[in-house]
């Protein structure tokens, strides 16, 4: 953890128009403490990754400006590139209808990849339309090729996610 | 349900490079059998709305290129736009390193409403960076405002989410 944890806890979530049309942050965590957070490219826009945050890397992430989620595997908190550099400096976040997932906009540092595997974005594989899914059904790559080699970065054996 | 449901049963998700590095659609799905949806604008790749897709969903999205869901309130398919016109149409599909969640970019039919307030996005007010949370705490409206009255459409005393 690289920051001091915030006491706040946030008002109880509301209901109907108390939570989607009123300016209280009231998250709807879910029985896990985390709500959904997608990040992406504060210039273009894309979609980068998307990951959790619970009460305390929500209130970090507000603080601070940087990126700081939940791991659902590793059950803590993390601030995004406290391994490998990749931090993410937060320009906007929004939240959504009923207070349950929260989208920040945001400028990567080192590389620019967001993904573990080096890649900029998590979402570098598209889906086939147009057919039923199939044994024949095969992803494509985007060509958003890896910036860094994984293993360098989280040491052979790590599995390099959440970082 | 506006269309067959697909039999086929999707992969059992991989690990490691199986699952991250091949080209199988071997979806992870969660405990509750769903994997996370972002749709985005497919023009503006302005993020919209997150939703949940069961198998059944995701292959129904697949082969009919429009989006479907799993209600996590109602536990139930629904197509989007069924009830209020608002379809989506899937012009792009990516997933994820670990694919436990897809990204689809879609055009808008209707108004342009993906939200069930009536607005273009989800994503309508913004939650302030630069200070802890506090009682203080207020989001801000992104001036996004409604293009339908949800309760015409959905009728009084529904809450309209998840149509």
């Amino acid at each position: 953890m690289s920051a001091e944890t915030t006491a706040f806890t946030f008002p109880a979530a509301g209901k109907g128009a108390a939570l989607e049309e009123d300016t209280i942050l009231s998250p709807r965590f879910d029985a896990n403490g985390l709500v959904t957070c997608v990040a992406v490219d504060a210039g273009t826009g894309e979609v980068l990754m998307l990951a959790h945050m619970n009460a305390e890397a929500l209130a970090l992430t507000m603080e601070t400006g940087e990126a700081h989620y939940f791991s659902r595997s590793r059950g803590k908190l993390w601030k995004k590139g406290e391994t490998s550099g990749h931090t993410q400096k937060v320009r906007e976040m929004l939240i959504d209808c009923d207070q349950d997932a929260v989208v920040i906009k945001v400028e990567m540092g080192g590389t620019g990849a967001a993904c573990h595997t080096g890649r900029r974005s998590c979402f570098y594989r598209s889906v086939p339309l147009g057919a039923a899914p199939s044994a024949a059904t095969r992803l494509a790559f985007t060509g958003d090729t890896p910036r860094f080699d994984p293993a360098a970065v989280y040491g052979k054996g790590h599995d390099g996610h959440d970082h």
